[in-house]
């Protein structure tokens, strides 16, 4: 399972991205996890559904709320929490690799927790925003890898899989 | 989605029973959310995965830790929360709604959180546990209806449906 | 520290013995933790703070929320969680001793996850709710003790004292 | 309450710095809550019980398990959340103001988290870490001011307290 993370409110180019990203994260055989709003987390789960692979169940989005009626359209499994931003640790911790694009503080947040639980992050690269500015860097000393940076969707979605694989090996 | 609550350790009727009513809950077109370990979990994902209607998707974990590889192999999909005993919540929020099998005190606090959110609660009776000794009654004031008493998986089902379509109306 | 537990909204014998178990807990040299809202959680606060063994900080508050203007004003520190529900967990988490007071499906809840955490539960009896009910029994079997029984505030607090006692022995 | 967040690991600077910030915090009138387990947490801790204004209940932390004898010894009120990370949302949601002492990803989290509560952070830049890197900046544009760098703990002090006063405006 794959965390598609980014802003709740994002420019065209950015959404397209995301868009793009979540499809071709689930053709490629991933299950995707995101916040379940509005923004990047919308285009990534609209995206995943768009893909000729998708399968109901593969977009699963994980709100901060207890109301269910506040998730996206797109998603199919909707995850209520009622834990305010403590959910962005879910977000993560569910996911076998984190994929960023763009973002802000909140981004941010989930970058860090990812870093921390060892999980491989990847940074869509579209010029905006946490993605950009900490892709190719470490956050800390405590991981010797850095976060990866992908020009192109389908790059994200390659570095994403060679994780994957590595992280099992 | 139908939660399913009860133990982790649970007597031969009663795992016989959650099995059946997972499989019966994915007949009746649920997605069945869980605690993701053991017992009467482990039975309601397993009896789910047996069904004709089961979907790749259709049994969502919510597991304590952090560790995914702790995580039932019945489950499809794993959330992992990192947040012990307070995953209990998020497994009732999810929900549309609650069925009881047998239970302790972790499924007690199950029912209750189910009851503060206004989830329909249904108890599938085994004679154990909260399920039993609750079945009937109210917890409090702040709702008019009761947990409602199944006998058999089947009834739960039924019950689970009706609550549903009530609830929306 | 003693959690004290019970509904957020009380009729007045139940305000009444709360509040007198807040001062005899600080008395007796207990820090309190509650809900930090109304009801019980208040009535405890005032009477914790009305005793003349009472030092700032003796009173501590763990409110659902973010907005730290939601706590009660008899409350010393604020613990903002921003959880929701999830918040009972911590109350109970954070306390040698728990004590609950009147009692609706919140309140069970938090009895539920003392239980499971180990914590000795103390039942101050006053006829009403949870508390009244489930006075003098065990919640399962995987603990050996049972909810004790107090009539008066004065007797809950002997009995937080001899358990916190045995527990640490 | 101001929180004073950083590594659990930390160099002697660091240490220094973090324990004379507790200090300075506790006699500017502060309360200061942090993580409850070493390094930086433990040094403010510290710190702040060296304080002459220090009052038992002064120094609040607030651990990732449910295990009470986790906490520092330097802590007066131990709050347990078995969170896991999640429980660094909780420490800068009860803060008034957050300072930073050097940090690692773990901090980065929590300074992430503050910007998105909207409360005012303050890095206290000893040249380690994301308090040194994000001092004097903005994470995104949701906020108009900017991390604030203090170049000394007293300084941190007298920002933190302005920011304070700012915000109560």
């Amino acid at each position: 399972m794959a965390a598609v993370i980014g802003n709740s409110v994002a420019n065209d180019g950015v959404m397209r991205s995301a868009e793009a990203l979540g499809r071709a994260l689930v053709d490629a055989g991933f299950r995707i996890i995101n916040g379940g709003l509005g923004g990047v987390m919308e285009a990534a789960s609209r995206g995943a559904r768009s893909s000729a692979a998708w399968r109901e169940g593969d977009v699963v989005g994980v709100i901060p709320g207890y109301d269910k009626s506040a998730v996206s359209e797109h998603v199919d499994v909707c995850v209520a929490t009622g834990m305010g931003w403590a959910r962005n640790v879910i977000i993560v911790a569910s996911a076998d690799v984190v994929i960023a694009v763009g973002g802000g503080s909140g981004t941010l947040s989930e970058i860090a927790f990812a870093w921390q639980l060892g999980k491989p992050v990847v940074a869509l690269d579209t010029g905006d925003g946490w993605s950009h500015e900490l892709a190719g860097r470490a956050l800390d000393d405590r991981r010797n890898d850095v976060i990866l940076r992908a020009e192109l969707p389908i790059d994200a979605v390659r570095l994403a899989q060679e994780a994957v694989v590595r992280k099992g090996e």
